[in-house]
């Protein structure tokens, strides 16, 4: 109990908008312009979701950086978040995991407004759950647009978060604190015919867009922009946590930020590799596949 | 993975409102009026907040009811709702879950717009989060609005839900469905001057509308309007899971809705008990308190 004093303490430390009435309320009260909401949640496990000993400010970070990253895909701008936290019994990890939570809110701009928090039976692994609300654009592309002839493009770098020979992911800091592409998903959203996040990996993730726009998607794999040198192309577009944005356009477009075109979708279904114009086997694991 | 596929199915069945778009994506796109929006998120955890042998269908609907019952103290109308599931590898369980929540869903008219589907590690309690959103009136009352001089009001009756001699709950069905106040909440938001759901028991949650609103409040133990015959008051008062709405009115008011005139806020701190007009003292335990 005590500790759960010191951590709502700590949370109105960080839920200063209005809207958030200082977490005096079950509830948080927003005032919102007519138009289209973007409404996103995601939970990560320990264990599943998350090493156990991954850090606790990037636990907090991360949660955000999810759910930020489902908004940037859908072109939104972040209004406001709820938190749903389980208390670890550890003081010290709690206050670690609200310093990367408001690192990541601060620096998008996504205030927090309310949410839970509850104790887990002893020796339980953490849920932990984040709600995310984003304003949108006249136009959302959403995964099921794209059309038999679009080209696909993606953002940044791919496999950086993957996890090497070693068991340790390649690029420590992209793994910890995924940078959610907000200003690119903005830029994108009027443009793009479909758009998602690559959460679990560019292949399995492209497939699904693909099943969800009833297209058939081929990609170059060595058109795949890779985020470390002489990193397996393979192992990268199969690598997940990259949380980069993964786009179709009209064949004539030309995205406005920086993306690598990596493929095109056409009449039929599924998704088929190339590399150096010769056809690739699909390898047996497209990505990660950890539920939702 | 299959019983996750089969989930996701009966989740698309329930989720057919258009902001849903058939949970294709990671995202809903919610359009809204102007004004001001109610955003609530309550987690459950197995072994915590309900008992693991609690019916599957029950734990569904209270997750929803919880939440609408923190809509209605604020007098709001529901709009949608994400869930956050727990997959509990018993593919029976997770399909009554389900069919409690459909039923709840559908008695209040708020659709499930999205959320998230996780697996738990093997043997872990399983933790549900539900968040919904709902549209204000003009006025919204909150817990820090009560003043001295207002009357202190209770829809309902209380104790039901709470354990008897034998362990188990006075009123099972109250206690396995609770009925949120939306029709109450609505009618009294224009009325009340502060306004909480009663979720941890009547005493406790009294004291802490007090301590919000920064008044003392004095309750006649004698006034509670008790849920069986034969129940005693400071176990009724004492006892959680009511759900029923807590309210102060000025002191000349009528409550639009049937409800009962329990005590009275004064100036100054805390709560205080009379019974047949003699002080009584406070009972050691206020009621439940788990977290959030």
């Amino acid at each position: 109990m005590p500790d759960e004093f010191a951590f709502l303490d700590a949370l109105r430390a960080i839920a200063t908008h209005p809207a958030a009435a200082g977490l005096a309320d079950d509830t948080a009260a927003l005032d919102v312009a007519a138009g289209r909401l973007i409404l996103t949640s995601d939970t990560m496990v320990a264990g599943v979701h998350y090493r156990p000993g991954d850090p606790a400010d990037a636990i907090g970070w991360k949660l955000a950086a999810v759910n930020l990253s489902d908004l940037a895909a859908k072109g939104a701008t972040p209004i406001g978040c709820l938190l749903n936290y389980a208390l670890s019994g550890d003081a010290a990890w709690d206050r670690a995991f609200l310093d990367g939570l408001n690192d990541v809110l601060t620096r998008y701009a996504m205030p927090l407004l309310g949410g839970d928090t509850v104790a887990m039976p002893q020796g339980a692994p953490r849920s932990l759950t984040l709600t995310a609300i984003g304003r949108a654009q006249p136009s959302v592309p959403l995964r099921t647009g794209a059309r038999p002839g679009d080209t696909l493009w993606v953002t940044g770098s791919i496999g950086g978060a993957g996890f090497g020979p070693d068991g340790e992911p390649r690029d420590l800091a992209r793994y910890l604190r995924p940078r959610p592409r907000i200003a690119e998903g903005q830029a994108l959203a009027p443009l793009a015919t479909a758009m998602m996040d690559i959460s679990d990996g560019l292949l399995i993730d492209t497939r699904r867009l693909a099943e969800a726009s009833g297209v058939a998607i081929a990609i170059d794999l060595g058109a795949v922009p890779l985020a470390l040198p002489g990193l397996d192309p393979l192992e990268a577009a199969t690598a997940g946590d990259d949380y980069e944005l993964l786009f179709t356009l009209p064949a004539d477009a030309i995205p406005p930020v920086p993306a690598s075109r990596i493929g095109a979708a056409s009449a039929g279904t599924g998704l088929t590799l190339t590399s150096g114009g010769k056809p690739l086997p699909l390898p047996d694991k497209l990505g990660y596949s950890h539920g939702g």
